[in-house]
C-alpha cells in the first residue's frame, strides 16, 4: 500500500488551530477510505524563530525536501514585527519557496454560490467567478540581486542619504516554465490564459511578454493567449472578474492580484493554493499547500477562525501530489454540502443567518458531510 | 492682469476629443470671469512620434519646463504597440514626468452619487468614497538602473538565453518629498494617511516605511499614520475602500492601486489628475493634468468620450496651479449639475437612463451650467 507522506507546519496565529481540522480531515480518508498518511509536524515562522532563533531551521527544510507534500497553515504576528529582516517570520515561507524551487503558485479565486452575498461585489458580477491566477513564485523581485539599504554618502542631494534597492530579475527559463504550467493548466479548464506584465514601462516586462508568447506559439497554440498591463488587470479584475480563465502573471504583480481576486471572491476563509515545482522521482511535483488567508492574530485561540481554507488546501494536495482527484472532489462536495446547510464560521455568518459554528465545530461538520 | 500659462497635449486617441471640450471651459472662464490664459499646444505620444520621430520631443520638453501647467489627454494606441521599447508613446509620458520632477501623483478616486450604480461594489460600499491616492512618480522601479535585456550566456539552465532586469531604487529623499506631499494633503482632508509596501520582501519597501514614519513624527505628528502592506492595501480597498483617506505609496505599487480604486468608483471617464513637482519661482509647484482613463482607441472618434476626467483635471490645475480655488469649486459644481441634470454620455447610460450626449454636448452642457 502507498504511503502518502505529509509534512504539516502550523506556523503562527490562527495557523495551528485550523491545521488541527485537517488532521480530523485526513484521520477520517485514512479510516473509511483505506489511504496511509505519513504525517510529521514541524515549526515555522514565529514559532520556529521563537525555538531556534531563525523562521526556518535547516532540519525543518531538509524534512521538507523529503516528503511528498507540505501544508503549511500561516506566519507572522505583531510578537514578530520588530525583528531584523533576515529572521522574520516571511523569509520562512520565502526559504521554502526558494529551495524548494516552488515556482507555479496555483491561486484559485472562486466564489461559493452560498456565500456569493458575502462580496462586496455586486452579486451579478461575481456569482459563478471561477478564475486560477498563476503567480510565478521564486523569483522576480522578491529574491533578485543585489537588493538593501545602504548609505548614500556621495549625494549631498539626498536627505536622509540611505538607498533602498531592489531587484526585478527574470530569465526566459524562469518565464517559460511557470507559462508551461499556465498553458497546461488552462488545458484542463476554459482554455484561456492572460497573461500581465508591465511592458510598457519595464524591459523585464517585454521579455515576460516575449517569452509567454514564444511558449504559446511553438507549444501550446490551442489555447487562447491575451496580454494585459498589470494596471488594467488590476481594473479588469474588479469591473468584470468573469472575463478571465487563467492569468499568469510575475511574483509580485501576482501578490497584488491574486489577493486582490481572493477578496472578489468575499470569502477569503475558503481559499486554498498549492505551490508547485518540478517532478520528483515518482513524477509528481515538489509541492507545498497553504491557504491564502494570513495569520489572523486579531482572532487568534478563540475558535472564530475558519478551518475550509486550510482544509481546501489539503484537497489541493490530494489531487496534485497523492493523485488522489477523486478523493479530492470528494471532500470538496463535502466543503460545499456543509456549506450549502448554512453552517457558518464567524466569518461566513451574513445577514441570512445560519449555523454558528466553532472552528472545531466546522471541521467535525466537514467529516461528517464525508 | 495675471495671464496663466497652459500648454495643452491633446496626445492620442479620444485625446483630442476630450481637449477640445476644455477648450470652451477656458473660453467661458476668459469671457466670464476675466481671467487670461495663454494655451499653446504641442503633440505627445504616438502624435509626437508620427511627425518627429520620438513620442516627445526636446522643444515640446522646453515648453512643458517653461509654463504654469501641462495638460494631457492620453497617449498610445495599437498603431504604436510594436515600436521600440525607447520611442513608444508611454515615453513620452515618463519623460515629462521625470524631467519636470513631477514627483507626487494624486488620484482622486471619488464616488459621484449620481453615478455610484455604475459601480460593480455594491451602492453601500461605494457611496460617498472619496480617497486620495499620492503615488510617487519619478523614481522607483520606472526609472532605476541597470535596467534592459541582455543575453544570459553562460548559463546553460537557461533555456531561451536571455534575462531581463529593472531595478526598483529609491532614497530617502524621494520618499521623504511625496511622504510630505501626502501629509499636506491628509490636513485639508481626513487627516489620515495610511502607506503602503512590501516591508516584508522588499527592503525598499522598509526604507519606504521607516522614511515616512520619520516624516511623520518629526513634521506631522498630528496627521494619523498607518502602514499596511501592498497587497492587503489591494483587499482593502475591495473589501472596504471608504476606511482610507489618503494613501501614500511608490510608483509601481501605485499604478496598480490607483488603477483598482479608480474603477471602484466605476465612473472612469470621470477621475481627473495631478502630478506635481516642486515650486516654482511663483511659488506654485511645477504641475501636469491628466485624466486617468487612457486613449481609448476603440470609441475614438466616434463622439463617445466623456470628456468630464479631462474637464476635472483642468479644475485641479485651477487649484494647484493658478490658485483659482473658487473657480475651481466653481468648474466642479458644474459638472455635479449636469450630471444630477441626468446628462450622460455613453459610458455612463445606465439601467435608469438619462439624456444621452456626445462628447461636444456634454462640454456644451458643462459650459451652460458655469
Ligand atoms: C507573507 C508574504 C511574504 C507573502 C508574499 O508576499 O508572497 C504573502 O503575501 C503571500 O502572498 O503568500
Ligand atoms: C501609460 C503608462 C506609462 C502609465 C504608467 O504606468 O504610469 C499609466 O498606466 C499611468 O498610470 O499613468
Amino acid at each position: 500500500m502507498t504511503t502518502y507522506s505529509l509534512l504539516i507546519l502550523p506556523g503562527d496565529g490562527i495557523g495551528p488551530e485550523v491545521m488541527a481540522e485537517v488532521r480530523k480531515v485526513i484521520g477520517w480518508f485514512e479510516q473509511n477510505r483505506g489511504l496511509s498518511f505519513d504525517v510529521s509536524e514541524d515549526l515555522v515562522g514565529g514559532a520556529a524563530y521563537d525555538k531556534h532563533g531563525v523562521p526556518l531551521s535547516d532540519a525543518t527544510m531538509a524534512r521538507a525536501q523529503s516528503v511528498d507534500a507540505v501544508l503549511l497553515g500561516a506566519v507572522g504576528g505583531p510578537k514578530y514585527d520588530n525583528l531584523d529582516f533576515s529572521v522574520k517570520p516571511e523569509r520562512g515561507l520565502l526559504r521554502l519557496r526558494k529551495e524548494m524551487d516552488l515556482f507555479a503558485n496555483l491561486r484559485p479565486a472562486q466564489c461559493f454560490d452560498a456565500l456569493a452575498d458575502f462580496s462586496s461585489l455586486k452579486r451579478d458580477v461575481v456569482a459563478g467567478l471561477d478564475i486560477l491566477i498563476v503567480r510565478e513564485l521564486t523569483s522576480g523581485v522578491y529574491f533578485g540581486e543585489p537588493r538593501g539599504i545602504h548609505a548614500d554618502d556621495n549625494n549631498p542631494e539626498n536627505e536622509g542619504g540611505r538607498v533602498g534597492i531592489n531587484t526585478q530579475r527574470y530569465t526566459s527559463g524562469e518565464i517559460r516554465r511557470v507559462a508551461r504550467a499556465a498553458f497546461e493548466l488552462a488545458r484542463k479548464r476554459g482554455n484561456r490564459v492572460c497573461s500581465m506584465e508591465k511592458a510598457n514601462v519595464m524591459e523585464s516586462g517585454i521579455l515576460w511578454r516575449e517569452e509567454v508568447q514564444w511558449v504559446h506559439d511553438n507549444e501550446y497554440p490551442d489555447v487562447e493567449l491575451s496580454h494585459m498591463y498589470a494596471d488594467n488587470g488590476a481594473m479588469q479584475l474588479v469591473r468584470n472578474p468573469r472575463q478571465f480563465d487563467v492569468i499568469v502573471t510575475d511574483n509580485l504583480f501576482g501578490d497584488l492580484l491574486s489577493d486582490a481576486a481572493a477578496m472578489l471572491t468575499g470569502s477569503l476563509g475558503m481559499l486554498p493554493s498549492a505551490s508547485l515545482g518540478a517532478p520528483m522521482a515518482n513524477g509528481r511535483p515538489k509541492a507545498m499547500y497553504e491557504p491564502v488567508h494570513g495569520s489572523a492574530p486579531d482572532i487568534t485561540g478563540q475558535g472564530k477562525a475558519n478551518p475550509i481554507a486550510c482544509i481546501l488546501s489539503f484537497a489541493m494536495a490530494l489531487r496534485y501530489s497523492y493523485d488522489l482527484g477523486a478523493e479530492a472532489d470528494r471532500l470538496e462536495r463535502a466543503v460545499e454540502k456543509v456549506l450549502a446547510d448554512g453552517v457558518r464560521t464567524a466569518d461566513l455568518m451574513g445577514p441570512q443567518g445560519g449555523t454558528p459554528v466553532s472552528t472545531s465545530e466546522m471541521g467535525d461538520k466537514i467529516v461528517a458531510a464525508l
